[in-house]
């Protein structure tokens, strides 16, 4: 997407052609802010402190960081090393094992000389994919929403939550996807966007992607999305997911589920989009088997933001004696889910939805 | 209450018997800071800039600066001139025009010369009357929590939104009345916090509130109640209400009717606590009837804390060009509700449930 003017993706191979460059995302709004990956180390510090996060991003993270890994070793017992170290920084999201298994499947059986440059083509191709996939989700979204366009005749009011956009994906994003093509179609949208506290990803992230899209909005706190609902100003939900089960429980940013429940008591829509690859097709009761990955106290006890001098501070806004839990995601049962977006089309929420657009999962 | 091991209410006659004085609770938690209000333009400034909030704390405060109002004019027109000034500061809060409407009945029916001692006597029984009243709800909710302690012998777990503590009333508060009252009879009980965006009630006022009364508590983001209830880790819900319509509608802080569903939604009871001034006897439907303020972006924009230096500041979170919407407060339909605690018992959230309690409202 576009930032001042300039082409960017979320992720990009550095003009050596060695290092990995991507946006520290923990510094947004306030900074635009281009960070060099160079070691496996730079890009697993770079999923766990957030500079990159969202489902998709955090997969083609992982992939380039086996990349900048094999650059020391390529033996197998290195590269099997380098996988789990990846893969244990975020517990939730499950593209970032989607992509790091891609990647040893591809790599195992090759020479060990065929490795390194397997890999940067591998690490590519999961990029290259992801731009593909959120366009198709895009497409597949925008028919629900000119749908909604064209029985209303005024803008559509959708509400979102947390940020999935470009920023969290390598391009385009799943949720945001069908916003910017229905804006590209001529469609009016108007944007909700909750400031998804903790860590505030929509304040900070889809408030940030919509003005640089020029793209109507309003924030809101979390607490707000039922009141408008309930006063007919949500005309659809759309969501990411960091996991979705085989039977379309949806796992994303903690409060999904309260906007999913608010949504089912005043019949607005809500859909979850995503890309085949944030499905766990080995999982089928997400409140019961999904691991919520639980975050530091710190981020609920301290917000950031920037003061009057554009200074990027923290400040406290609790007693120093009052402790914090810190789950980072919920689980939205597929029941509450009116339909998922995928690459391949918009299907029900449920097994027999997800097998109808996925049916090589078998059984 | 106790703050440092001195007894404090929440507004108070001056030493001098003619001032009053309030806890400026816009400083909360970092800095308790007691301020003088001599004029009734000091109190309507108090109540709409939020230094006195809570529906019965801003009846009693307005009932006060009506006794500074006197001080400078005694006749009916400039009372009633006053009286709408005060009522004007809030919208949504009921008790604000119950207080006013009280202290008019009292003193318009008196001579001039009798008005000003009269009005410091109809305050003085007000916020006594109010601190009798919470007491009576902290022992009616005391039994529902008693109940949970005698199944579950196990710390009980309460969620509640916003502050409805001592802070928001003259005393002990509506919804942290039974909490105190429980550990005052030696039942452990532990409290999930909401932060309650945008003015962070939550963190800043109940955790304030709760540590001070040395009652176990975990701070949460307004986005993470519905995944503990689905975890089974909140036994019940208690808030307070601004304004409860006649068949028991709760209109509370912006957020309570999403903890509502999500309570409905686990089988977790949901409890309001209120004195009778809440209940608007003339309003039915709450989601169409209840004007609901609008406040300012600003709130949703910026974020009040303590940095390093413990300099109490204001940082933006979102971009510039990002406007917010900023509703005060939503309305959770009577259906989600398991009951009302008041101050004569707990009743139904239905028109026969508080016909029962309060049968003198007729028909």
């Amino acid at each position: 997407m576009q930032v001042n003017g300039q082409a960017y993706r979320s992720i990009w191979l550095a003009a050596d052609g060695v290092g990995v460059e991507i946006i520290d995302q923990t510094q947004l709004p306030f900074r635009f802010q281009v960070v060099r990956l160079d070691r496996l180390e730079d890009a697993a510090e770079a999923i766990s402190r957030m500079l990159v996060r969202g489902a998709p991003l955090i997969g083609a993270t992982a992939a380039y960081g086996l990349c900048l890994g094999l650059r020391r070793a390529t033996g197998s017992q290195a590269l099997a090393e380098m996988a789990s170290r990846l893969i244990g920084c975020r517990p939730t999201a499950v593209n970032l094992r989607w992509a790091v298994e891609r990647m040893l499947r591809c790599l195992l059986p090759l020479p060990e000389e065929q490795r390194l440059a397997a890999a940067y083509r591998e690490a590519g191709r999961i990029c290259e994919e992801d731009v593909v996939t959120n366009q198709a989700i895009g497409r597949h979204g925008l028919g629900l929403i000119s749908q909604r366009w064209h029985e209303k005749q005024e803008p559509v009011n959708i509400l979102t939550h947390c940020n999935a956009g470009w920023l969290a994906t390598v391009d385009w994003g799943t949720a945001l996807a069908p916003i910017y093509a229905a804006a590209a179609a001529g469609i009016p949208v108007h944007v909700w966007v909750d400031e998804t506290r903790p860590r505030n990803q929509g304040a900070s992230l889809t408030a940030w992607e919509l003005v640089a899209a020029g793209i109507p909005h309003h924030l809101l706190v979390d607490n707000a999305g039922g009141h408008l609902m309930q006063h007919g100003q949500v005309d659809l939900c759309i969501v990411g997911t960091d996991r979705t089960t085989a039977s379309g429980d949806v796992c994303n940013k903690i409060g999904t589920y309260l906007k999913a429940l608010a949504a089912r008591d005043n019949n607005v829509p809500f859909y979850v989009a995503l890309p085949g690859s944030t499905v766990d097709w080995t999982v089928h009761d997400g409140v019961a088997e999904i691991p919520i990955e639980e975050r530091s106290e710190e981020e609920v006890l301290r917000v950031q933001g920037e003061d009057e001098n554009k200074t990027v501070r923290t400040v406290a806004i609790a007693p120093a004696a009052t402790p914090a839990v810190n789950p980072a995601f919920d689980v939205t049962p597929a029941r509450l889910v009116t339909g998922l977006i995928t690459e391949r089309g918009v299907c029900l929420a449920s097994r027999d939805g997800l097998r109808s657009l996925y049916p090589e999962q078998g059984q």
